[in-house]
């Protein structure tokens, strides 16, 4: 039990100096990091697990992500906007903002899921984020969820976190035929190594005008990286932001 | 113009004494209601259609609703608040409350989309109740939007609104089966009526028990009041709620 508390302090201080996030009710914390398999094995204790909180949090940080990028990018057409709410809400990336929290360390888990390595899973993390940012909103409110997320999460749009969930093919086809139809063609240019390590080069054509040439070990990777050369060459340099 | 003038005040009006909604910044809620047709037809007016404002109000009123029920239902685990909420947030739902609080009169259209019949078309107006919800938002905070929801969305959920969109089948699959396997079986006892008035009439049997009988004009109508009768004997009164 002291180990418990050990934990529960050094997590609280965590909070505290990293996000400035000081709870009022540490029971909602608890909530957000107990997973439903702890709470039967002490049914003593009259325990709650995250689930809720996870369904909380899920709409608490779409509209903060929403808010943000509605704001920072006042000229984003809809459909731009909710491509990228679509990759900073995606499930993957929760898991990675959960590890850099080192959120994984503090979850409360049942001996048996602990046993098959559930504390590691993509999936718990995700859940245990949404919670955490449930917990947070219903204990401090909206504006500490921003302030969290101006701190962990934001910084990652300009760091390219969300480039990979992000899809510049149909990027650079809007961008161009914005003021009406035009030829875009995708060419192989190049095809080199062994089969287990292939590398493609691929060209992007806009009107026969040769705009980028992207590698990858898939056509479609490279095809994604010759998109994203042109869009940078095009002056739309943020290119899925602008 | 006069006209065009004359109704906005009338708007204004309702707003204000149904809803106790009173812009601050009246160009926002212009742009939640204007159409892309009618900025192309007037480029010298330098207007904004409703489509970004669309975007922020889908995750305001996903918000809203997400909070309501988890604060209404402080028991209801995490599967039914997301089945309820979806049900709350599908896009049918929203073109009944756009007529309801007449918004289709005060949607700003171009010639050929007004001749076309726009107006009433359901997928317009869901994309103007979420502009209005983003305009409400951005001018006068998420306060403002709860209050429109306490008056015109909340009530709908003791009218029973929402039942339609709701799967009751699998609402008492979930409640009986919470401790354990159950046989749940259902069973055509009649079909009646000519072909295009047909008649069903359905019972649910759990464990060979009948706990309800239900009809509809198609098969799945029917197991589907059926199963909200068994809900009802059940005690799980308000069905999707408990």
């Amino acid at each position: 039990m002291l180990e418990v508390f050990k934990l529960q302090k050094e997590f609280d201080d965590i909070l505290a100096d990293r996000y400035n996030v000081k709870f009022k009710n540490e029971a909602l914390l608890d909530e957000a990091f107990t997973q439903a398999s702890y709470v039967n094995e002490h049914p003593d204790q009259d325990l709650k697990f995250y689930e809720r909180l996870e369904f909380l949090g899920d709409a608490v940080y779409q509209l903060v992500v929403s808010n943000y990028i509605f704001k920072r990018y006042p000229d984003m057409p809809q459909g731009r906007l909710s491509r990228l709410r679509a990759a900073m809400v995606n499930r993957h990336s929760f898991s990675r903002f959960a590890r850099e929290c080192h959120f994984d360390k503090y979850i409360r888990l049942g001996r048996g899921e602990e046993k098959v390595g559930a504390r590691n899973r993509d999936s718990l993390l995700c859940d245990i984020f949404e919670s955490f940012i449930g917990a947070v909103y219903l204990d401090q409110g909206i504006e500490t969820v921003k302030h969290f997320c101006n701190l962990v999460i934001f910084p990652k749009l300009d760091e390219g976190w969300f480039d990979e969930f992000f899809d510049h093919k149909t990027e650079l086809q809007e961008a161009i035929q914005i003021n009406g139809p035009v030829n875009i063609d995708y060419k192989v240019l190049d095809e080199d190594g062994p089969d287990n390590d292939r590398q493609f080069k691929v060209a992007v054509y806009v009107d026969n005008q040769e705009l980028g040439v992207g590698e990858g070990h898939a056509k479609k990777n490279a095809e994604q990286a010759a998109a994203k050369v042109a869009l940078n060459k095009l002056g739309i340099k943020d290119q899925k932001l602008q």
